[in-house]
């Protein structure tokens, strides 16, 4: 297994960008994802990467959780080769799951995330790149 | 550069060890930080690892974590090869550091946080592993 991604939550990316560049990050591209109003701008670290999630309205997840005062990690994700098989162990262990059934995130992996109420409060997602399984 | 672990807050380590290893990860040891006043719990995944922070009493960063009714992600450490250098970086950037000088952390890493002030709300903490420089 490795860490695929760790989401954080900004609302200004240009000043996101510019700290993690002072820290010898820098960003590859950036991808619109619709169904999350979010932009997420991608930043490589050894075999993961930071993902920014910027708001483009005042709707979505992202936006709520800065809304609430929140700011900063929002999401870990984690690369599974299967993903069904994985929300099957997970589910038999009894975690509850906040996708039943993987869905499509950015870049066209298949994603399904578990409730931080089973996870010591961490937002985890599950991520199976194409051609891994 | 990669990274070096995610530092979870957790009130709970054996819940949270079952929900870790349902997900496929297992703990390979435990260290006490006594100036952190936490237990802290290392789960390998790839090139990085969990760090299940566990207080050890009512006092320290973590206890204040938790008492503030927060959870889970509590910082992300980058793998540095010269942390003096990436200090001087991001010093000579504007960041605010919380140490202004490495000091000593799990594992016998030097290691310094900046301020998620300067980091779009990421508690960052450098960390050079012996032998890396």
């Amino acid at each position: 297994m490795r860490i695929d991604h760790l989401g954080i939550a900004v609302a200004d990316l240009e000043q996101a960008l510019e700290s993690y560049r002072a820290l010898g990050l820098e960003p590859t591209g950036s991808e619109e994802v619709p169904e999350q109003r979010v932009t997420v701008t991608f930043l490589p670290i050894g075999e993961s990467k930071l993902e920014l999630l910027c708001p483009t309205g005042p709707e979505g997840p992202i936006a709520k959780f800065l809304a609430d005062g929140k700011k900063g990690l929002h999401h870990v994700a984690l690369a599974v080769d299967d993903i069904e098989a994985a929300l099957e162990k997970a589910r038999q262990a009894g975690l509850r799951l906040i996708d039943e059934r993987p869905r499509r995130g950015a870049g066209g992996a298949l994603i399904a995330f578990v409730h931080p109420a089973s996870t010591a409060g961490v937002l985890i997602e599950l991520c199976q790149r194409k051609g891994s399984h």
